[in-house]
């Protein structure tokens, strides 16, 4: 395996996708984004209780990569919420896959209606 | 949701995958599993160059939680083997499903037989 990306480990399509999401957090708030368009407070009140910091370099990270775009929903001061873009709803099988196994080999988790209704989608910036 | 597991941040199927997988590591060991037994040194030769005490942390903890076992092939010193239980090979959908997202969205990416053969697993130590 050689390294032709340039900032990623090797070539192996699981160390590249680990170097995105290869932490507890960034895929929580893909999920999030499934259910529908989010404000920063929003992430915040999910049950596994992200630290501010870490949310927004998370989300700073998504934005940049393309995964999820901002919309300003008010001024002075300006605030943003968060969409999933097309490459965002691109993950959608591998938290599928995510979802399935879990439920199989973790007792006690819930079986969640989270990545199988219709996403919402940021027709606009479809990256 | 609520928080049925003891160790785990919520019940959600994603976050307590993340408390096992959630890191840029794990996943990586199991990947160089499912192509057969590895010795410490050959996780420690994959291209992405794992820190020893990182492998030897990853390592200590797949077996507590059941993902792998170890077969002794030296004595004095002893040396381990280390191969995918049942319940390693359940991920394979999982790491099947990565591996299809970034081959389709990260340009460069290599399309492997990883995950795709027959595994090598341990008939003795099903948990």
């Amino acid at each position: 395996m050689e390294k032709p990306l340039s900032d990623s480990r090797s070539a192996c399509p699981i160390a590249c996708t680990l170097d995105i999401f290869g932490d507890r957090w960034t895929l929580l708030i893909l999920r999030d984004l499934f259910l529908g368009p989010k404000k920063f407070s929003d992430f915040e009140s999910a049950p596994e209780r992200i630290p501010s910091n870490i949310l927004a370099s998370r989300l700073r990270r998504l934005l940049e990569q393309g995964f999820i775009s901002r919309h300003a929903y008010q001024e002075r001061p300006v605030r943003y919420e968060y969409r999933l873009t097309r490459k965002g709803i691109s993950t959608g099988p591998v938290l599928k896959a995510i979802v399935i196994w879990a439920n199989s080999e973790i007792p006690g988790t819930i079986r969640p209606e989270i990545i199988y209704g219709k996403p919402q989608t940021d027709a606009g910036t479809d990256t």
